[in-house]
């Protein structure tokens, strides 16, 4: 029998009524002959509980022990399906996260998922079982305690399911009917992709479109698991949703698929830096050691032996940001002149993996902008992919503006 | 170091407060120099939710199920309380039942434990750990499945780890301070016991005391664990709470230790049954069957080979007898003129192992009640408790005149 995997988020298994919505999908399915493994979250809310009892509990805590509270929330989601599909004459079990096993690393509440032996669960479909049901985004180490896969663990435990069972497919049930050109509530132009290449949905995904974490992406792309993001809350025909596969499945596309945009940005430049060899590594490093995630970089043209340092991080890490550099600054590790923080700005991208055989996109990009007196402060750009740095207050404005100028509301 | 088991039932736990003030009743025992395993059942009212949601989903469901999701309360409690405690300063791990392993049979639901290895656990001792937190109520089949224990689960995983890792007491703590020789809301006269034989409380137990399971009681004399009841909200000296012990530490003790009663109670007579061999054996055994708990059984003296059958059973369960019985009496395999059935009735027991060695007091007892006008319906007796069946509405001037009658107000 092929298998089918699908996931259902928190959204999509909230209270026992959408549970039973998800099990008559997962029976469509079933009726179509597939052997299924569902990869459920926890009801919406209840992680959230449990992590806040933890956090008053302990704010600095045993990552062992979160890990071991916050995943009983999918035991009881993968129990209740299970019933549910029971009820529905449906043969069908649950599975935690050590009863697979998943084998994930012991580096607990980010744990990776190391091996997922699919022995135990194709025995139960030899015996007649029809629907696996496994709790999301847990795992066991090799010192036999539990782990969680951190942010988009489900997805990612959907999409390690697929692989390890080579699965037909890999359904994303969410709360939204597919991956758009962009977000809808800022173009109402906007329009549902019925393909995207792993590539694009990739930097989609890190670029702030919240339908999928760039980490399941990442892991489908690698084993070129067919990814469908479709809603669980609408009837669904065979071809819904967004259909996240290898860009040789995609015969037509737009130069650009979509502008994506991230809205809580900020820059900082350090001006006046000693423009000598080691230096970025000195600055990123002990970035880097403070935990922030820098992610633009730009250098200016060094005058007179010093220049200006400018990049961008996410708003809620300046203050530590600034707190690691000053420091840096007060042990003479770094000499620099001022560190100018603009927490106003936004990051508006475009991507598309046809901008690797056609040239002009950025120029065309830029000109939109322009046209419409938006100033550029940052640039960065991959092979697929062309980002700005702009004041926030224009964010909405060029994103529509760019969705217009690519004609991204047009189908191929 | 000496082990002590330290088990919280559901209010003790009920909330982070409630958790913090129980790690600090922990705090106080590992300051004594023991190594602690402390038993934590899910926070109050957690479990219901579960067992609510299961049984709207599936009302007669996979037992399997069922215990895969109600277990994860228990586990969200011993998380948080090894997280409390940590941040006391005091090494502690949680332990889910399968990573002790708590090794059940597969009877899902009302498992019993036939084995807990101590190996895990001592080594992390060994290695300086103070505490192990288990999830109750909770254990792993030999198929690898999470299995529950059944009502009072967490009491008996307290005295099963004190029996396993020979640990010097089970301290039970709970909402009551101790076991009385009535409920004190009956009798205001009611007395706590300092310390009560195994057999005793065994017998209070079974008899509607609701301090201590059965199970947990019996598993403690087999194995001579000594348990000791008391509060959580209330500060505690050494010789709190009431000791469960064996007669032999028990140096003096009041004839009759204490007075139990059972509200719930109901009578049926089967009139007119044939007398012949077999007959008890045939109507016990449908009414076990049909999942029926009877209790006193009492068989009238044989006229013209015919008798009257009584037996005692909770009032739920008086239809479902019903049942059994017409459709035995529809299907020939039992003759009998009428059955009739009493609902109102209650049973009151005096408990005490000094009646072993003292008699008169059952004729005590009777003398008591019938001076009250109190009619007995049934009697029976073991050796250490006389228990009678009697009209609902004479209970509480039952107990209060037995516990007045056997001066149970004073210590021995």
């Amino acid at each position: 029998m092929p298998v089918l995997v699908m996931k259902f988020g928190g959204t999509s298994v909230a209270n026992l009524d959408r549970i039973k919505r998800a099990a008559k999908r997962i029976g469509v399915e079933v009726a179509k002959g597939y052997d299924v493994i569902v990869i459920v979250s926890a009801m919406s809310g209840k992680t959230n509980e449990l992590v806040g009892w933890v956090n008053e509990t302990s704010p600095l805590c045993d990552a062992r022990e979160y890990d071991a509270v916050v995943s009983s929330g999918e035991n009881v989601t993968a129990g209740l399906m299970a019933l549910t599909l029971q009820e529905m004459n449906i043969p069908a079990r649950s599975w935690q996260g050590w009863q697979v096993p998943v084998k994930t690393t012991s580096a607990h509440s980010q744990a990776r998922i190391e091996e997922i032996p699919s022995e135990n669960i194709t025995a139960k479909f030899a015996e007649g079982m029809k629907v696996a049901v496994v709790a999301g985004f847990q795992g066991v180490s090799p010192e036999g305690r539990i782990t969680t896969l951190g942010r988009g663990g489900s997805d990612t435990t959907a999409v390690a399911f697929a692989a390890a069972f080579d699965a037909e497919r890999c359904d994303i049930y969410t709360d939204v009917d597919g991956v758009y050109t962009t977000d809808p509530r800022v173009s109402e132009k906007a329009r549902k992709l019925d393909k995207i290449a792993f590539e694009e949905m990739l930097e989609l995904a890190s670029l702030g479109a919240k339908v999928l974490q760039t980490r399941s992406v990442e892991l489908a792309m690698r084993y070129k698991v067919r990814l469908r993001v479709l809603s669980s809350f609408e009837e669904q025909s065979d071809d819904a949703g967004t259909l996240v596969c290898d860009e040789e499945e995609i015969m037509e596309s737009n130069v650009v698929a979509g502008v994506a945009f991230s809205r809580d940005e900020a820059k900082m430049t350090l001006i006046s830096v000693a423009d000598r060899p080691g230096i970025a590594s000195i600055i990123f490093g002990c970035l880097s050691d403070a935990g922030v995630n820098v992610d633009m970089i730009v250098q200016n043209i060094s005058e007179e032996g010093r220049t200006d340092m400018t990049f961008s991080l996410p708003t809620d890490q300046v203050s530590r940001a600034e707190k690691a550099l000053d420091a840096l600054k007060d042990t003479g590790g770094l000499n620099f002149g001022e560190l100018d923080v603009d927490g106003d700005v936004a990051k508006v991208s475009v991507v598309g993996i046809g901008m690797r055989s056609q040239s002009g996109v950025a120029a065309k990009m830029f000109k939109v902008l322009s046209d419409d007196g938006i100033n550029i402060k940052v640039i960065t750009t991959s092979e697929i992919k062309i980002s700005v740095l702009i004041d926030r207050k224009y964010m909405e404005l060029a994103v529509q503006a760019l969705h217009d100028a690519f004609e991204l509301e047009k189908t191929a």
